[in-house]
């Protein structure tokens, strides 16, 4: 019995090991290692309830939270306890919370969101019975403003809850604060909400330069951004942030856990706040900045030799994200490229290398001129793990 | 910076371990050990979506998580291919969704629920815009069947959603499933959802003798488990289960990755997955058994050795769970005692020792006569950690 085990553990492992050097498609980082904090899985750890809230349950790690929560609401530009957060189990979760308080704040307010949105969105507003509207994108991704401009025109009467996509899912693209806000200025708009969706660019965008409005001192009012993307986490996990009042309104208290139970999910992963607030900490404001340059001249080199072999790729302003047209079935399972309708696009993530890059131009390439090649795999084999389990 | 870094993740550790041997107050095992998973901390896993599709992300440790589902259907007399299920974030996403299904089922449905509820229920209620009532509580904290039939009566024109608990987080007691039948048949309600919050005792009550109602084969609609309590986890999680017409009634398809999305949080933990299969295969069914039987045993010896000295303790049916009035606030803290108004209540989880169960009642004894103690608490160095940051 161990044995077997054993041998389905290490055959897990292999697959996953092998698929996390294959994939150009998705906005994942795989240069990282967290084996050094395996202690922590023998022990119960759980962060109920309000991170700020210590409850009678000491088995939480609520205090390095709240420094990976305070980093973030820096970076972000927040005033000094102006807002709030926690961490998450990814970026829907933040997206469905920041839609919640919005909806706490406007209980019949309409949701306006791009048709380039996370199809999680959708699937929240549902969920939370919220009225919204989707509005057209532009060809870069960017939501149409002419569009939204009418559709709010219409709807006067009801407050608007801004749904804005910092970088969306497949051509990474911004949609325009400042635009937005002069729409909410000519309409006369005095009740609305702005939450962002910046799963990928939320630790991103902020060392664009020039560095795109979406953050606090823009006047957004919550954000949810992903951090198993651009820091790299074996488990989904990310931070969403609100202002104060927006968290206070939804607060209630709680007798059994001593706590005031402002999150969704009530018993909270409390290792991923540590994956976060270690991998932090080692790459530190430099770090992250370097990390962010790299991967931005990783996809200028891609999109440029793209572009020399007659492919027409393209992407937005300092995006990690070429956007081109679908290739053949066998490339798009060889890098686990995402697809859809007829584009698909590769993600210069932390941990992609030159030489994966070259290697795909080269299957794009061998594709163009007919020759067939089939994608050959080899098993990884780590003998760290045959003796670890 | 290193060394710093090193430091505090020893002294969280620290911590972590210490209280990880002092509570009795809280339904987690804490007799686990998964730091052989290491391997996988170095990896990216996501489970997006419904396990039960592949998708093009190559990421997942869905295979594992299905025979995870599998496991906990048998246990739940599932008829082979009639349920559905995923592995959650824990307890409170599983009743979400089971909520979220009953809604869908019917819109204009009446959630009844019992005082005695997790608090998570109250605040999913709020996010779904479900209509409920609040049932008065027997004194061991099930269901007030009376006041649960008198409620449903002055309102049959609504379809009821019936949310039992297969063992309340206060008293572990259980609303009969059979006492339930019976109103519906009596008042011949033909439109009903019933879904079990079985969070602690979902894996446990099926090795009781008797066996208590609260199964598919019983003719439930869904159920929420957790995985962090009594198999026990670093990471909270769960299990939920529906029968598959609810989960396909939700089901919409999604272009991007390729899977159909039933689920609620997109991005999913893979490995809480492989955290509970590799449990449950190390343990087996007889493992379980024994497990189970151990922690009543010591229920049983707990509520015995109170009573002799005095205290008004009483425990529910088969129960892992003493209640008993609060003693003073040092013994509440000492031994992390979660407090409901006037009540706690000890929780023979597995890892609980009976040497813990004597000192607190020689506690208890002391305090009952006055003497002063200052619980002395020696901090745990693990040298194995110093090496390993």
């Amino acid at each position: 019995m161990k044995t077997e085990i054993l041998n389905r553990l290490t055959k897990e492992l292999n697959r996953l090991q092998l698929n996390n050097k294959s994939y150009l498609g998705y906005p994942l980082a795989n240069d990282f290692s967290f084996k050094q904090l395996a202690p922590f899985l023998d022990l119960q750890i759980n962060n109920v309830g309000d991170p700020y809230t210590p409850s009678s349950l000491g088995l939480d790690t609520k205090d390095i939270e709240i420094e990976v929560i305070d980093f973030f609401a820096n970076l972000l530009r927040a005033k000094k306890d102006s807002v709030w957060g926690y961490v998450t189990n990814g970026g829907s979760e933040g997206n469905l919370y920041g839609l919640y308080l919005a909806r706490e704040a406007f209980p019949d307010g309409m949701v306006y969101y791009s048709e380039s949105t996370h199809y999680s969105v959708k699937k929240n507003l549902h969920l939370l019975n919220i009225k919204n509207i989707v509005i057209r994108s532009l060809d870069n991704g960017e939501i149409d403003y002419d569009d939204l401009e009418r559709s709010i025109t219409l709807r006067r009467d009801k407050p608007a809850i801004f749904f804005l996509n910092i970088g969306t899912t497949m051509k990474e693209a911004i949609d325009q604060l400042d635009n937005i806000k002069l729409i909410i200025k000519k309409l006369a708009i005095k009740d609305y909400y702005i939450h962002c969706d910046a799963a990928l660019l939320g630790i991103v965008a902020p060392f664009f330069n020039p560095r795109p409005a979406f953050d606090f001192s823009e006047g957004i009012d919550s954000i949810s951004i992903s951090g198993h993307k651009f820091i790299g986490s074996p488990i989904p996990c990310g931070i969403v942030l609100c202002k104060n009042e927006h968290k206070n309104r939804v607060g209630s208290s709680i007798s059994y856990v001593d706590t005031k139970d402002t999150t969704i999910t009530g018993s909270r992963n409390g290792l991923t706040p540590v994956i976060l607030w270690y991998a932090l900490k080692k790459m530190g404001i430099t770090g992250l900045r370097d990390r962010v340059n790299s991967c931005i001249k990783l996809a200028q080199y891609t999109e440029e030799k793209l572009q020399e072999i007659g492919i027409k790729a393209w992407r937005n302003t300092n995006a990690l994200t070429i956007v081109l047209d679908t290739p053949n079935t066998w490339i798009c399972k060889k890098y686990q490229l995402a697809v859809e309708n007829d584009i698909t696009h590769i993600i210069c993530m932390p941990g992609i290398t030159k030489a994966q890059i070259d290697e795909f131009i080269g299957d794009i390439k061998k594709d163009l001129s007919n020759e067939i090649v089939k994608s050959d795999t080899n098993v990884v084999y780590d003998e760290f793990l045959a003796a670890n389990f």
